[in-house]
């Protein structure tokens, strides 16, 4: 019998069951309010840039946690997992190319790789159906858009800023922002409000995810998006780097509201 | 005639008389509400474990900027400065051995040097006084304590996390910690409250700056300290190390509520 939404309690369970092949599926409304995370693991040699790339466009990529260099042991808080088994599917690149997308990257991971965790947008996304705030598209995923907005260069990686859209009823947008802006972990508050062809964007057209559906009083409310550092990550020519498949993400035992690095332990 | 404060009505105004020697004094008190930042330069084979060891540690080690390695010119919002020149007063460490204390780091500078600009306190100062909350000691520098709590390591930065401590009248403490909270690039919330005990402090004797002058009705606080890397690069025994010398900050253009990596510059 197949681990269902139901069966799984706790991060640490839930990772547990992805490592052991239980829970084969994506982690979208996977226990509400924990932190999730994108994952980027890039060889040594570039992993500098790539911290550098992340502390010039913070918004995009909010660094949570980052492994010791050939350790694939990931230690934040009291969430301790082996970076190349909790994940339910990844993404492999070689020399540019992607090559596998394997359930677990056993033999891949290397004595050079460095595995940075990113926050994501579904942290937020509790933190607005707590305050009443609807913002979903019909299928529950945002709409994705590569824009016209460059992102801060460092050493080989740079790229646009991509961005996911969320239609948000007019009356409750400064609302979505305060509410956003104190997650900084989880892309923060939005890049913009309103207008598409500020960031070259074609609402019709979003380059992942569905085609958005906005009625009359809805207004499109722009968030810098995770997809950001792997569009980098792909642009960077490295000879190898591993991200997680889309929705399949890392997931701490830490609720978004908690920040286990701004806790002191004594 | 030498320059004073008065004459000074711009970060860059003050970056350039320090690089031409005009000014020679320290930061502190200068262009309040300005960032300010502590610098370390480190070279390039350890500066990605320094990287991670300001991840794991962000409210003793907040990142605001990073150069490129080799790359001397900063470049952050609109400041645009050569970091060889900019500080009125820096530290050099050969082999774990302070060597030099120059007013300029231009013979110092090397190709594998990246430059690491942290918060620092000064910044939450600005914001306690605007909101009417006293907290400054007779010589209007905090007491620092090297505490007995260890920071989080990460490659060859390890050591204790150091705490500046301000004594706040105990019905503006709660008020403190709102306000300070709102700067997390400039060390955030405290870490403690209220006993030094905890934190292996022992309040009469400060391991830096004056022993400490509390009226009954101050409560000690302390926050994480910028002094806190410059302890770990001392441990960490690198074939060279540079820093501002304390109180001698970098001065950024742009004001502390402000956060130019948060703008997405479109």
């Amino acid at each position: 019998v197949p681990a269902t939404k139901q069966d799984i309690q706790s991060a640490e369970e839930l990772r547990r069951q992805i490592s052991s092949g239980e829970w084969t599926g994506h982690t979208s409304g996977l226990l509400p309010g924990r932190q999730q995370a994108n994952l980027a693991i890039i060889p040594r040699d570039a992993a500098l840039d790539f911290a550098i790339f992340c502390a010039r466009n913070p918004k995009a990529c909010p660094v949570i946690a980052v492994s010791d260099p050939g350790d694939p042991m990931i230690r934040f808080g009291t969430t301790v997992a082996d970076i190349r088994s909790c994940i339910s599917k990844y993404r492999v690149w070689q020399d540019g190319t992607l090559v596998a997308e394997p359930g677990d990257i056993g033999s891949h991971w290397r004595d050079d790789s460095v595995a940075f965790l990113l926050g994501c947008s579904f942290t937020f996304e509790s933190a607005l159906e707590n305050a009443g705030i609807e913002f979903r598209t019909k299928t529950g995923e945002p709409a994705v858009y590569v824009t016209n907005v460059p992102t801060v260069s460092a050493g080989v990686f740079s790229g646009p800023l991509v961005v996911s859209m969320r239609p948000i009823k007019r009356n409750f947008v400064a609302r979505a922002v305060e509410i956003t802006g104190r997650y900084p972990k989880g892309h923060g508050a939005p890049v913009h409000i309103g207008n598409p062809d500020y960031l070259g964007i074609d609402l019709a057209h979003p380059d992942f995810g569905p085609q958005p559906d906005l009625a009359d009083d809805d207004v499109p409310v722009f968030w810098a998006c995770g997809v950001t550092p792997q569009a980098a990550i792909e642009r960077a020519g490295l000879t190898y780097a591993i991200a997680h498949f889309p929705s399949s993400m890392f997931v701490f035992d830490h609720h978004v509201d908690e920040d286990p690095s701004a806790l002191v332990q004594f």
